[in-house]
């Protein structure tokens, strides 16, 4: 008898490729035939666990969430201006590692903007991340509107991330949090 | 004999023809067939004018970078903090046409974060932007740290483009306008 596949750790050794494809090639390069070749396998394989595409996509963005989720640490932290610090240097790429998310997420912005379903998906994860950082803002600036504070320090952090993919030599580590500071040191104007 | 084909009307025609499958699709869904079936035209008839999808894709950065800067306004205005004001509201989606134009940039940074030669080509454009911000923030807020300034207007305009494009209903252009003249009171901080 053929042994017994292990469904749960085909679908994480396929899970592992499709993240090795969006680093490298983004959600352009993304198919069944790609994660397939990243593999070593046939297509069948993959269509076997995912059905089309569209299901493929899905499942990057369930990675992209929890690994994202993951690497910004505890949500339950004390409120103020540690916490909120602590938390928006976490999305900036310092690390191999976090500079390899950021791309991923660049790259699924790119695919969002032209549908409106993963455009709709994306603004109310936009309103999650504000709704975090509310209370932070409120407790460690009481004098700052918290609404034009919020979107500041979303807008500045995710455009800083922009750049510092696209030019890591002028935005070393250094360069990210001496800009994070200084744009905190502005929130109460 | 057969009318002589103008081929400047022609290349125009499949300019147009790639601008709007960008603006729908975005660069994921550029192709020479994607843009022949836009224009109701043979794939042949795009590849007589661009042999490759990569040809195509420069073109359609040539159009980007030209519909970017005519979008800009003069680059030879008075130094100080009129200019610069209006320099960042018009790179913000406050209108339909300008909207697409951010679209296809979001769409363009997808793809150019997976290609080196894209990416260096961008770092060089960042650098320009930075370049034409230098002397106006230093006219306008001779107190301020002209290299921060710089990466924070920066990063909170494009950050705020992103954030605007997913959700039009929150940031409406007075809201965009507010958040401009919210990070520049900011600046001399």
């Amino acid at each position: 008898m053929p042994a017994r596949v292990d469904h749960d750790a085909r679908r994480r050794e396929i899970a592992e490729a499709l993240w090795r494809v969006l680093a490298r090639d983004g959600f352009g390069g993304l198919s069944l035939r790609t994660v397939a070749a990243e593999m070593g396998a046939t297509t069948g394989l993959v269509t076997h666990y995912f059905g089309s595409r569209a299901e493929l996509i899905d499942h990057a963005l369930e990675l992209l969430h929890a690994r994202t989720d993951a690497s910004l640490g505890e949500a339950d932290v004390p409120l103020g201006r540690a916490s909120l610090r602590t938390r928006l240097l976490a999305v900036l790429p310092t690390t191999g590692e976090a500079a390899e998310l950021s791309r991923i997420w660049v790259g699924f912005w790119g695919l969002a903007i032209v549908d409106a379903g993963l455009s709709a998906r994306e603004a109310a994860r936009y309103e999650r991340w504000r709704a975090w950082l509310r209370p932070h803002v409120a407790a460690g600036w009481p004098e700052a509107d918290v609404e034009t504070s919020v979107d500041l320090l979303t807008s500045s952090t995710h455009g800083l991330v922009v750049q510092a993919l696209f030019d890591p030599d002028r935005f070393g580590p250094e360069r990210l949090e001496a800009l994070v500071d200084a744009q905190l040191a502005r929130l109460g104007g």
